[in-house]
């Protein structure tokens, strides 16, 4: 393609408001365009990206014997009434009624709409099936961000399996894992797979990928012993305490104007790891405390997969001061039975420790977990901080901002159970099913590739991806320059090169520095003086390295590169 | 790619209530299943084919130097409401709030989001662009139907160019025009180009491409010589009226039972051909006299196009009872002047006619037009029917039922005024943009191919857009014939042949009719009968014919027929 013809409104500063780098660099080099917040316009350089980074995951599905399929975007109200996500999804799903009055959703997901698909087949011999589609995705994120990352339409390669039997998705999802590392690896993503807690999806196991990024908003614990989970997941080895005997039973102290762990701290000299914090839950409806260690933080994941509750939220305060006769900094489980009590593993078999009173302004010391405390369940609930020793190899653990760039699922039954898919067994009897859920956002990879592959300059996309593999910079309009330009502008396109002719009247530098800024990863260079001595330049963007090159061998120079970067 | 892993579910029967040819087809041949009445999922085999298809427009595309953007689907309302259309369109378009409360709809057509992209163009050397996208695209359509042609939500390739005049915008109306024949001759579709009006889209020029098919709800007037409009536009030559010189003025008769055309032809002898129809429409608020001869039917889209109308509806009977003072049966425009009239070009300079007298059961006769009635406005209005005489050749015209399969329109500044898209022009003032917009359904034109290519066995794919070009039917499981069968696949696949490996355990009966239904161009039968004798089956889709060919040909022969059907 000839960049004369080619739509790439590149800008001379940096955009106001863009954080993220990739938002950035895919405004300034003319990729993308915010047409509302969380909604982009893809220009021409961003289609041929998405193309490549969609060929590739293509090429990977197939491998994996998966089948491509493309279902609607627009579902009745029905189906997911009956999977019990119409109601249990709030404000993220956009609804919509139609000219007849009925409900419809726009997809953010698709369980429920390829299990309606499912409900077709008709034997086990038909099973397993691996179906995939690439599908936009709509979702009322309340705060779009950073560009491409957070918005709220985009590409998804959403696939589901359909197995018999628990072995059987183990197989289907064990595939996807492996097709999802090769998927990053080929476009260059440094992706993390984490344990992750599964939310809204349900199921048993799942497993995030998560690419590194400053722009990320998720935590990923990681270690270098291979050890990596969601800090929503996460845990780490805790040395066992050891605490003094404490006192025969709790006993009441005033501390007026402690209302903080700090405060205890500070003013009674009671260090946080020797106190109980008491937090107060409202989860699906019943009010709960939750005791953490003072030093800890809770991870509201943690305690949503632990109840498997549907919605949870920190009780008011007036709720607490009815339930428990005093406010929020003098609170505790001491004598507490007809609340339900969860309390972090942390706090097991802790002896002396220091807790409120409920009652306004007192704490109460040694105070004996077991002893005084009626814990209905224990349950790993804190956050890992960075630091602490890593729960495989003990070693400090790390804690990093990342963007989830995939997410594979164990979904177990519940689609194909309320969605009444089933076949006839071996044994002639029904069996239900069982599903997986896999999903890759297109546009966040893209712009992880750019978080991960940039320098001051701008993009430096991988070879698999780029926009285009080489661009040729025409420098100067003498007819010898344009006919050696166009000759191998002719030649590369024939050995099925990638190629951009930089045919534009623009000084020299103003085509370097875009070919820079858009990313382009090989740039030769045709001038009168290097075709005097028979040569071009050959530069890499990556390295900002120059050879010259000559021009007979130009060719087959760039092509013996390029091939040397597949692989 | 083999049978036993494609998910093709065919249908031993017709499938209930799928009245077009193209909807039965798909759904028993396991192409397409319905979610919802006008939203299907695309299984394996159709999303193969639309993916053939939308390569084949990306070409003919790239051809006339068009560039791919995507442009979000959801869209905020003031750029509707800066175009006019947010009120202008009604129930088709549909509209959701977010949950910030802001009001969004999903794009039916994109003309304002491109001329929102287009705002950052700066001069007129940045002109033309022609710019498409393949998006989904949303209509609430009063009735869906007749599978993918009449549907809710589908793939729409849509472009937009923006020149900065009048000639520019010719010539890239020109480039799509050639660009859709070369898109539908290799899509195999028999397309018609025909005069259209423009509708809700507003400008000058219009064209549709028409496909002829029994499932369509479009009539298009067609005649040997090459004339074709869309009956919404079409006109015919009438032979000019030979009248009496009539009375000197309308004579009132009594017509007591008289409340039709026909009653009047019956009754009294008059004519159609000399009755004046006087129809009362509400013209954006404005009751207006429309005046057709008798034996002619108005075209609603005439009316629209004549007034430049936004909104029109038939008169209730107590709105003309009011202002004319009679009920329908006896209305007329004779003495009427506190009304628009319009009146239908065939009724020009007649004399001697019969109309209604707007008193209840009467008459007049001996109206001379041009005497009598005040017509304000005069214009084609009346439906072609056919075998009248072809407007430039005079021969008997045909009406074809159609399905529109593309729509190309010059625009206008429309959107580029409203949207305040301005360039710098080359006299330094600033111009704005004109723009035209072109648009191909892409599932529908799948299914226009259905409809023109099939039989009473399935559907017959051009090879252009077949799943597979090729299906290797093996018949047995012995052992030779499964390792000829593999052989030969594996030959075809190596080069480049799109093939099907029918290895699924049935009997070739079955094998033959699913291969049939599902509509592969070529199947070559591997056997071990025709391998004893060195000898596989070749047989043409299209034609049925089979021949036998060394197997040490197979491969030759069918590149060779797969090239034969390229151009």
């Amino acid at each position: 393609m000839r960049w004369s013809e080619l739509y790439v409104p590149t800008l001379r500063q940096d955009p106001a408001g863009a954080d993220a780098v990739s938002h950035r660099l895919l405004l300034r080099a003319g990729y993308i365009r915010q047409l509302m917040a969380g909604h982009y316009s893809l220009l021409p350089l961003a289609v041929r990206v998405r193309a490549k980074i969609i060929e590739v995951i293509r090429e990977e599905m197939s491998r994996i014997g998966a089948q491509e399929f493309l279902l609607p975007t627009m579902q009745p109200a029905e189906v997911w009434q009956k999977s019990g996500r119409w109601d249990k999804i709030g404000a993220e799903m956009f609804r919509l009624t139609d000219r007849k009055g009925a409900d419809v959703a726009l997809g953010m997901t698709h369980e429920e709409i390829f299990a309606t698909v499912a409900q077709e087949l008709r034997s086990y011999r038909d099973l397993p099936q691996l179906w995939y589609q690439f599908q936009t995705k709509f979702r009322d994120e309340p705060r779009p961000k950073s560009g491409l990352i957070r918005v709220r339409e985009f590409t998804m390669k959403d696939s589901y399996s359909f197995d018999t039997d628990e072995a059987g998705l183990d197989r289907s999802f064990d595939k996807h894992h492996d097709a999802y590392v090769r998927i990053f690896a080929r476009l260059g993503i440094p992706a993390i797979a984490v344990e992750a807690s599964s939310g809204i999806m349900g199921g048993s196991d799942s497993v995030e990928f998560m690419c590194p990024t400053s722009a990320g908003e998720d935590l990923v614990v990681h270690c270098a012993c291979g050890y990596a989970a969601n800090v929503e997941k996460a845990t780490s080895h805790l040395a066992p305490a050891t605490d003094g005997a404490g006192l025969d039973a709790p006993e009441p102290f005033d501390t007026p104007d402690a209302r903080t762990i700090e405060d205890l701290v500070r003013d009674y000299g009671v260090t946080a790891d020797r106190q109980i914090k008491t937090l107060v839950y409202v989860v699906d409806g019943q009010l709960t405390l939750v005791l953490m260690r003072g030093d800890h933080a809770l991870v509201e994941q943690k305690l949503i997969d632990t109840l498997a509750a549907v919605a949870i939220r920190p009780a008011h305060p007036d709720e607490i001061s009815e339930a428990l006769g005093a406010l929020p900094g003098s609170l505790g489980g001491v004598g507490v039975t007809e609340l339900p009590i969860l309390a972090d593993l942390a706090l097991r078999d802790r002896r002396d420790m220091t807790t409120g009173a409920n009652r306004d302004g007192v704490h109460l010391r040694g105070v004996d977990v077991a002893r005084d405390l009626a814990v209905g369940r224990w349950a790993d609930l804190r956050e890992v901080t960075a630091g602490e020793p890593c729960p495989r190899c003990e070693q400090p653990l790390e804690v990093l901002r990342t963007v989830e760039i995939g997410h594979i699922f164990k979904l177990g039954r519940r689609y194909t159970e309320t969605l009444g898919v089933s076949v006839l067994g071996a044994d002639g009897e029904r069996v239900t099913p069982i599903m997986g859920s896999y999903g890759i956002g297109v546009e966040r990879a893209l712009a992880a590739i750019v978080e991960t592959h940039h320098d001051d300059r701008g993009i430096v996309w991988p070879v698999a991806v780029a926009p285009f593999e080489v661009a040729i910079a025409v420098l100067g309009t003498s007819d010898e320059v344009v006919a050696e330009a166009q000759t191998l502008y002719a030649a590369l396109r024939a050995q099925r090169v990638d190629v951009l002719l930089d045919d534009r009247a623009e000084r020299p530098g103003v085509k370097f520095s875009d070919i820079e800024l858009v990313g382009i990863p090989y740039r030769i260079t045709v001038a009168a003086r290097g075709l005097a001595e028979g040569t071009v330049e050959f530069t890499d963007r990556a390295t900002g390295q120059t050879e010259k090159i000559p021009l007979a061998r130009a060719v087959a120079h760039t092509t013996h590169t390029l091939r040397a970067t597949e692989n």
